[in-house]
């Protein structure tokens, strides 16, 4: 298939090459060129110029402002993407942004589909993401073998875009929110003198084996904050996304607050560039230790 | 081994079991004789005849006070159990009260042992329980057969027998947080469209595959409060217990100062009689769903 | 003085009239011609009209949206204010666009100055506005008359306009807590059998003496939540700013959080016909009350 | 009328002072005789001996446990006040106990009667407290004319006594609920550049003219927060008694329970010799300021 790629992160990366790989006709596009260097495929000088022929064009861009670039912008995917082609949206961007793409897609008489990942970087590279996807049946199954060569799972969320930005968003939510817990009741029994590694090994081989405990209760127990994995700026944003949706919805979410609350504590005391699972320390800092 | 087993409960009568058929020599006490019907052992008149000859006893009962009257109470463990024996608390207690028993033990020339357990009912039947034990090493020594004959496992957390308590108070908090998080995320997700069921699905094939993303979360996406697996009067005295600890060791939390609030709420509503999981059903309800 | 007078809602004729009848030559708009009937002055066509020759134009308007019409708009103050001339905000808009405006009007050489104002109509009607004002000295000092004429006393803070509207937003801030408080407190006294009234008469006789408890504490005792004098959905509209300012600048508010998520339940469930006060009546509700 | 006086501390002395200066027979105790020294009437050698021919008899102590040792104490009220005299309880206790009292007294044909009051120091000195008071209408009868001599009004709450420590509780409530208010406001207007002395002189001036605002408002602006007036652990020791009675009732209250937490917060870091207002300046703190 003719796919446009823009955004080649360290996530876009990965998955650009798993569509290179699967034998799609991949024209590459990225605001610094260099970040395409070893992909078999051609960088194209513009958004536009990526998607001038597609059938697919997917971004997965840092934050709202990027994605409306890429598609407003007077070089843009809008203006492009020939007519019947889908613009995949596979970054975490807010309910609201989703619901204006669907809207000025169809007036194009183009597709818009939502396909927020979940995943590392390791994962894109492996093609091992999970992906969260909605939109109209008929362009999901034109994506249906394109999110195959780039993940493990495709879980369909109906034919409104904007409802998998929902459950990406309200994931990143839930992970949070383990950080939290884990961060009060590490500050509670390290106070109380149980030593955090046993307490972790005993919390993941019993009822909490998922994956983020061990990831997160491992980062807390060390204290290991820096290198960021997934820096806290993003996390306030997602947590912001999530109030932002909860707001449109009349949803109201006092433990999505708590969390606000926490990155903003966090960025004032200079956690800029730490890891967002950092949030999951001030519970121990407030009790002096 | 000789050993004395105080409370037949749901939980206490699996635990009995399994010691009875690992050979143990084992006295039965229970407030109402009728649920020592069925096990292989003699039931004794009182707390005091179970415990007058035993190595160790256990006590596995509803809360403080239960646990307090058949201590300090006339029949109770601390006039008759021999000098060196050891006392097994395995009930979920207060730190306070760990505190007072370790003393009053000590004083008396005996051992106290925390070992509180995770798992349900059939867990205890089975001899799958998780055990959580803390006390002086000798008589940790003492209990080993003891809890291989009732447990898959056990975690040692030291000397000290309240932390025993604490790590497992805060296991509940955890639980309990994860509850009101799927509550928090399952509203908004919702009331925005998406299917409960396809929602938890996704959480729990991805990052979420723990059992207990995946035992609250069918709950709270059936609504099935009643009969209750672990009543909400229940959760609420833990989260009390948890909020009491993190008060004398000067340690603030503020998500278990909202699953407090949740619990009241839901008490003052007519929720007695559900599961501790209607907790996750209340962000709903605020959201007018 | 020459005077633009953009907006005449119930605050606004107020204000306009004060200004007329204080014998400054004022030239009025607003959108729907009718709401300047009885006011002693022309009314123009346009905003830019009323601003065309002015020294100093106000605008009292309901949000963000509605001044920046009035001001970017093409008729709007920005493109038709003389230099020199100062733009009065005198309603409640959020930090960020204060901000803006700030930056525009001196890019046209023209002055802004932000001047939110405390009090209701009859106030507004009385000349006896609290005014807090930040801008530029000397543009203060053009509006010094003006302020005489709307209110009985002005406040100033400073040479950044943005300042005064980070005051006026903590002040409803603050007002919207004294609700929440009040209601906490209501709903524990009230369950506990003692009477609202007297309850009240006893804390307004004492401690609480400010016209703010006597006020809403009596709506709360009331529950007369409708008509409602200052509307639910104003009031998280100011919760919002007051977020979104504390979001800018780092500072984690966790009371305004709660006030968020209240304010969110109350429209949730039906309160958007409410006078904001009717958040305190949650707790009530969340008490089985 | 013949009245003991129990506990001369700091507003125990004022209130007995007035009894004294107002005629009446006043017998007084306390743990450390010193504290009697000026006071024109005997000083008891127990609590007994101060109660044994009263027909009324106030303590003024500091907690709960000072006062059951005072009552039900071998040389306690409960054993030696005569038949028909009233026990009237000035302190600040928990509602649980005052039920206690209540049926402890009535069982020995006593009488008991709540009235904790609002006031410092100096108004117990200038007989200025406000006393709230509930118990049977005979018994407050009694006291009417201690409470004149004692106060400038009192408030009348019914005849269940742990009403009045229901009401003074969420005072203090109330009160702390004030201090977490304006350490958000002022921690977000100092943060972006406004004067907290400019700022307070606005709020007190307009509609926050209660006197809280001022005393609070002012220790804040100047981080005065030694010495303590009411030290911060009697303002957790208010807030969890608060707590607790909406435990008993089942009444959720979210901003005691955020004001519990920064309690725990300002202790674990030191803040025990503080002022109670010192907890309005964590969220200064957690801003990075």
């Amino acid at each position: 298939m003719k796919v446009g790629f823009i955004g080649l992160g360290q996530m876009g990366r990965g998955m650009a090459a798993n569509l290179i790989a699967a034998g799609h006709e991949v024209s590459l596009y990225n605001r610094s060129a260099d970040k395409a260097k070893g992909l078999e495929a051609p960088l194209a000088p513009s958004p536009a110029a990526a998607a001038a022929r597609a059938e697919a064009a997917f971004t997965m861009l840092a934050d709202d402002a990027a994605v409306e670039a890429m598609t407003f912008g007077p070089q843009g995917l809008l203006a492009s993407l020939p007519r019947g082609a889908v613009h995949i949206s596979a970054s975490t961007i807010s309910v609201a942004l989703a619901e204006r793409l669907t809207a000025a897609h169809e007036d194009a008489g183009q597709h818009f589909v939502s396909a927020p990942v979940f995943g590392r970087p390791d994962a894109a590279a492996a093609a091992k993401l999970f992906i969260v996807a909605a939109g109209a049946a008929p362009a999901l199954e034109i994506c249906a073998p394109l999110f195959a060569a780039i993940g493990q799972r495709t879980f369909p969320m109906g034919d409104d875009p904007a409802r998998a930005n929902l459950v990406k968003l309200s994931g990143n939510f839930l992970i949070a929110s383990v950080i939290e817990s884990l961060g009060e009741a590490m500050a509670l029994v390290a106070k109380g003198g149980v030593d955090p590694h046993a307490y972790l090994e005993m919390l993941t081989s019993t009822l909490f084996s998922a994956p983020v405990y061990k990831t997160y209760g491992g980062l807390l127990a060390d204290k290991r904050f820096t290198p960021a994995g997934f820096a806290a700026p993003l996390g306030q944003k997602d947590v912001r996304l999530v109030l932002a949706a909860g707001e449109t919805l009349q949803v109201p979410m006092p433990l999505a607050s708590l969390l606000r609350d926490r990155f903003l504590a966090l960025l004032a005391q200079g956690g800029a560039e730490m890891d967002w699972s950092a949030i999951g320390s001030l519970a121990a800092r407030d009790s002096g230790q």
